[in-house]
């Protein structure tokens, strides 16, 4: 749906994207006609790429290659070739990640890990992160005799943080970029206080990887797992990642024993000893097509400079809520997103008394999509590669007349889906 | 490359082609120019109607549909959706299959599970079995405080099993058909002594679902596992599933407990509160991509009559073994596949001292795929509702002419791949 921008507005969005360096990565995307899509954070739009890639996958590697492919297409090595170009962007060095399962996998795994690296008994997750997070933190504590989980309190900042994570604390799990309110911690000094106090933090990356400045080997972090199918555009559900620093490889132990984690898998061998590097994070044997769509997205990522895309998404978030002032005022939304660069990553979200689910549906209708999670969070990400300026205003201007129209107010915007 | 058969020989399989209630369903699969292709129980082929199918999941779901797909096309429901059409298949009723994840990881959760329900501290696997499977009880066994592995010995067949199952067994992971001999079990009677005993049988099926008379409830299975990439063809590396009969259900802990396995996913509670049914067992977001290959396979599959498919996998295993016999005696190979109807499964594994590697290289160069397990084995699958009679004869005649010749005795065929 079109809609008519103030001048001021419109000329102000068209120098920035007239000015902005990563402004030719959209060429590579594709984004559906009259779609504006805020959407990112939960499912990163297509490469123009990917469709012939997956697509000869299928045909070429399956159909006539069948089994000679796990060697002749490089399945085999999808995992950590994969692995090594998500490094790059991460700050990691090559050998360090390696792509597999899902983040609640791999988030068993690693937090297993790393209790096995420690005598502590203690782990602690932030109350109010991704529910998974916790889930699994519990569902470790839960097999592990004597192991119990403490949280962190809800909307803790950098500094609660280090509050809470006391001597007593073994192992940690924390989000440097919260899943619902875009809060960023500042994870060097966080990893400079868990060293010092020798407690293990694995950071979940699944709300920055692709949109925020991470380096994990420049701020010190040892552990972490994230997903490539948000800002990293590897798909839907496309597998999820693990790194370790190279130091603690090969000195502890994960549990899901798969043949992929084994030092010499062909070797069929009875006895199991673990590969004694990243490979020990691979469980069974995996969706070579699921993988294919991500390597075709990592090749674009190859190419960009992740501070640009740092600085966009800090001026993208900031032209959001200035251009939303006038409706946040006028409706009496409420936003729980830090308004300080420091502290936040790449999504804004805004909260409301009443209609936030169907006002998200609204939107949506205008084709301008959002997401919304429980209670009451109206939540919009912002992708530095394919989202511009004048979007932005658009997405605004729409989120005004949705509400001055009350679009929102018809029942079939009530009737909650399943969306995730 | 072609090969001329033995008019007798040509003239039966002919025939057997002719009576054949399955000859049908070649047309729905793509087989390579030149290929006859004995390793589907390794990576299947792949169905006509795949490329299309995931080719719109791709550009239309992903690319155009992107979130909203989630619902829109069915994403979220795929795991019990298409769940109940493997339940269709294998026995079991709907509601009590899930496609999720590995084998490798739902192993860890149904062991996990099964021990959540018992005293007993003590899991029994078969040494001979997948090393997965040994690896990952071991995992279990490791993070759980008293919990031991015990194995049955190399090469048990059901009596053997049963003298293992002794009653101090909490849990049992058995393969009903051996990935290696291709030894086929009596699930009934070892399911009937096992539930006399106390004791939680997990079966894996990664080798019999898609090529034997599996019948879960018939012959009283409470749980189960099994891969879909092989005689289902759903995809190199599409997802695995978990069998767990309704009456378990609820009753105990899977550990991996990401959001999926959660009662109200989308509510988004700090608490954890499983699914009271079979999505217990799902754990993280998935590869929808992955899930569209398998569906389309499964649509097949749901036309196809399974005692034909056991009937004719016996038959192509006959075959193979009287077509290979002049060949089998002139160079002195072994056959450790039990001869028995009741003891076969889908494959014939054929063992020499030497040149094993070598040999199924030389076959590959010539269009037989097979494949080989470590140390001696080459190993050939029959897939029936694709190989025929003739493919079988043909490549029995190319398997004496690469001995005659000693084509295998090449540098090139010698230099081991990582072939999976």
């Amino acid at each position: 749906m079109t809609i008519k921008l103030n001048q001021d507005i419109a000329q102000q969005a068209r120098q920035m994207d007239s000015a902005d360096p990563l402004k030719s990565f959209a060429d590579q995307f594709h984004i559906p006609n009259g779609v504006i899509y805020l959407d990112g954070n939960s499912l990163g739009v297509m490469p123009k790429s990917a469709p012939d890639a997956i697509a000869k996958t299928v045909t070429d590697e399956w159909g006539n290659g069948l089994i000679r492919s796990w060697n002749d297409a490089g399945w085999v090595a999808m995992p950590t070739k994969i692995g090594d170009m998500l490094a790059k962007l991460l700050g990691a060095d090559a050998g360090e990640m390696v792509v597999t399962d899902t983040i609640s996998i791999n988030l068993y795994k690693t937090i297993s890990y790393a209790l096995s690296l420690t005598d502590k008994k203690t782990i602690l997750v932030e109350h109010g992160t991704f529910p998974s997070d916790l889930y699994v933190a519990g569902g470790v504590a839960d097999s592990h005799a004597g192991v119990s989980v403490k949280t962190i309190p809800d909307h803790a900042d950098t500094d609660g943080v280090i509050t809470a994570l006391t001597p007593d604390i073994g192992v940690a799990v924390i989000s440097d970029v919260n899943y619902k309110t875009a809060r960023l911690l500042d994870m060097a000094k966080i990893n400079a206080h868990a060293t010092a106090n020798n407690i293990m933090v694995i950071w979940d990356l699944a709300h920055s990887a692709g949109a925020c400045d991470v380096n994990l080997k420049r701020d010190g972090a040892l552990m972490a797992v994230g997903c490539t199918y948000k800002y990293l555009n590897g798909g839907p559900g496309s597998p999820a990642f693990v790194y370790v620093d190279k130091s603690l490889q090969g000195q502890g132990k994960q549990p899901i024993t798969g043949w992929f984690s084994h030092q010499n898998m062909f070797a069929m061998s009875p006895d199991y000893t673990p590969a004694p590097d990243i490979r020990q994070f691979q469980t069974g044997t995996y969706s070579a097509i699921a993988y294919r769509g991500l390597e075709t997205s990592m090749h674009i990522w190859q190419t960009v400079d992740m501070e640009q895309v740092r600085e966009k998404s800090l001026a993208l978030t900031d032209w959001f809520i200035q251009c939303m002032e006038p409706v946040v005022q006028k409706y009496g939304f409420g936003c729980i997103t830090p308004t300080d660069h420091a502290q936040r990553g790449s999504h804004v979200s805004l909260t409301t008394d009443g209609d936030g689910y169907a006002i998200v549906q609204a939107l949506i209708a205008r084709g301008v999509i959002g997401d919304y999670r429980s209670p009451n969070v109206m939540r919009f990400g912002f992708t530095p590669l394919y989202v511009s300026y004048t979007d932005v205003a658009m997405a605004s201007a729409h989120f005004g007349a949705v509400m001055d129209n009350a679009e929102y107010d018809k029942p079939e915007f009530k009737i909650r889906g399943a969306v995730t």
